[in-house]
């Protein structure tokens, strides 16, 4: 009998592989197969519209909350669309037996960072699941905003030769999470942050960004891995070009974790052609989410479909879709 | 220690205490104070915005499962604020271990009854949650579509005289579930169903349609009350006007249950001026969803915020806001 395992929810492999073998069959028309991250929408005015729910353990972390998170999430989602993030809706799922001085801390997470990112909640549901049949509170957000003129971001639109420029530092909100549940004393903190601001001044800068991601589950190396695949093209970064702080690099060495599968939540990865690049790295930095801006590879004419990581030894190791459970809950 | 309880998910008086005193503080804005099932944006076209969670108990009942009712029910909500519904989210969260077959039959049905409306699902997102933390599978729906021209659905439009007009037999719903859970054998099952094409035809009989709404949690008597209070009108119904199947009466009977407190997942309640009434009515029974509408009532200039039922006998009980629980995860 086929059932579902934690791998289908983990974002590599056997998700893609959801979506399209048991999803698509049913659900499946055109403007799903774009598989954007926002569906972009044909209502005279084009609009962005996402959903995502959240189900992450622990509810509060370092750094952030199942609260921030459904905020950051979600205009994240828009944000890499090229549409700057406008309503959302909020549907939670509680527990019976939840306590409401929880509830309003999560409640006043979600509007901090709503107010950080300038959106409103518009619409909402509540549902209450008998005790043991929930665990505590999911909450789905689903967002639409208006697309930036003259933006176009799309995977078909990466070619050989454009570079790859992440955000910031990578694995925090993965290696945050992982901290808490094995106990692990660590000074980090999830980077959850909601970076429509950020990917504005990156719109301002250049129309011609190909593809931006946000790399929640499966990580950078998902990311990478999707865009290779469905541009056709080679992908190689560099190890020493990297930003990872040392105590995620120590952290995923003790569990076991390559930090290029570990989600982040406030970073994103883009693809820019070459001369525009430094024009959007400036942009970046000067927003506090992309200060650490830094451009970790290209992309190759060819070893389509492939990633590879150039070590610090010079080496080449090809980056894999990351599979099966990763960290399950992590967002 | 102040707790969640079953009640703030009932859709009764402890669900509206909840979005008013704890939600709103935080999450509040004039459009969400508008508090319509769905939002009416202004990004130039008009277009509304909704969202809905389901965990109805058991996936699968007679009439339907908790994939059509995630689809019809955010249908209806779009529908009922004047909407021609288009674009429909899903975002599931599933248990660990569930069976793929039995997903493939709740998409089918997803799929089914998004025919039936003519909607699109566009954007999606899929969880897994470890084995015990999700009771099998819940299902979000967010929808947007374009507001008809000319339609301006509001408590605010509801005027002394109107008439009110339900669309069919009333509890159906909430009687299967019900029957289901106590292992009564019933010739009953769920009405689920998507009421676009319904509300369309409405509104071409007439534009001046006050307002509408989908009494699924709470019942008729949830919607009467909510509307009595928020137009400050009296509100008359009569009990011999009310279409209510022998079978949801008898059941109702035996477990203890008002029919005017059970969720209906695929009726509506029209409130119409008097002269509309008999066109709308008219309009209502060429579509098969509406052929057994009538007119159950009016409003009144008296007993402001109450809702009353004249009986059989001639006397007149007051019908009250629902209160706790009424049917734990009904949708």
């Amino acid at each position: 009998m086929k059932v579902i395992t934690l791998a289908e929810g983990a974002g590599g492999v056997a998700s893609s592989t959801l979506m399209k073998e048991i999803v698509f069959p049913y659900l499946g028309n055109d403007i799903l197969a774009e598989l954007h991250d926002g569906a972009i929408l044909d209502v005279k005015n084009k609009i962005a519209f996402t959903t995502d729910s959240y189900v992450v353990s622990p509810r509060f972390f370092p750094g952030g909350s199942i609260g921030s998170l459904a905020v950051s999430g979600t205009v994240n989602d828009l944000a890499m669309t090229g549409t700057i993030p406008k309503y959302l809706s909020a549907a939670v799922i509680i527990e019976e037996g939840f306590e409401i001085a929880e509830l309003k801390s999560i409640l006043a997470d979600m509007q901090r960072v709503a107010n950080e990112a300038g959106v409103l909640f518009v619409t909402g549901d509540t549902k209450v699941a008998p005790k043991g049949k929930v665990d505590g509170i999911f909450i789905n957000t689903a967002g639409i905003g208006n697309i930036i003129d003259g933006v176009n971001i799309s995977p078909k639109n990466v070619k050989p030769g454009m570079k790859i420029i992440v955000s910031g530092y990578i694995g925090d909100h993965g290696a945050t999470i992982l901290a808490h549940r094995h106990n692990i004393k660590a000074t980090l903190e999830s980077d959850a942050a909601p970076l429509n601001h950020l990917t504005k001044k990156m719109f301002d800068a250049s129309k011609n960004i190909a593809v931006l991601r946000d790399p929640t589950r499966g990580g950078v190396a998902a990311v990478l891995n999707e865009i290779a695949s469905a541009a056709n093209v080679g992908i190689i970064i560099e190890e020493n070009l990297l930003p990872i702080r040392e105590t995620v690099k120590g952290l995923a060495d003790l569990l076991g974790f390559d930090p290029l599968t570990l989600a982040n939540e406030g970073k994103l990865i883009a693809f820019v052609p070459a001369n525009d690049a430094d024009n959007v790295l400036k942009a970046m930095k000067d927003d506090p989410n992309g200060k650490d801006a830094v451009i970790i590879g290209e992309t190759l004419d060819k070893a389509k479909g492939q990633v590879g990581l150039k070590t610090d030894l010079g080496s080449i190791r090809i980056i894999e879709m990351p599979q099966g459970e990763i960290v399950p809950r992590i967002c």
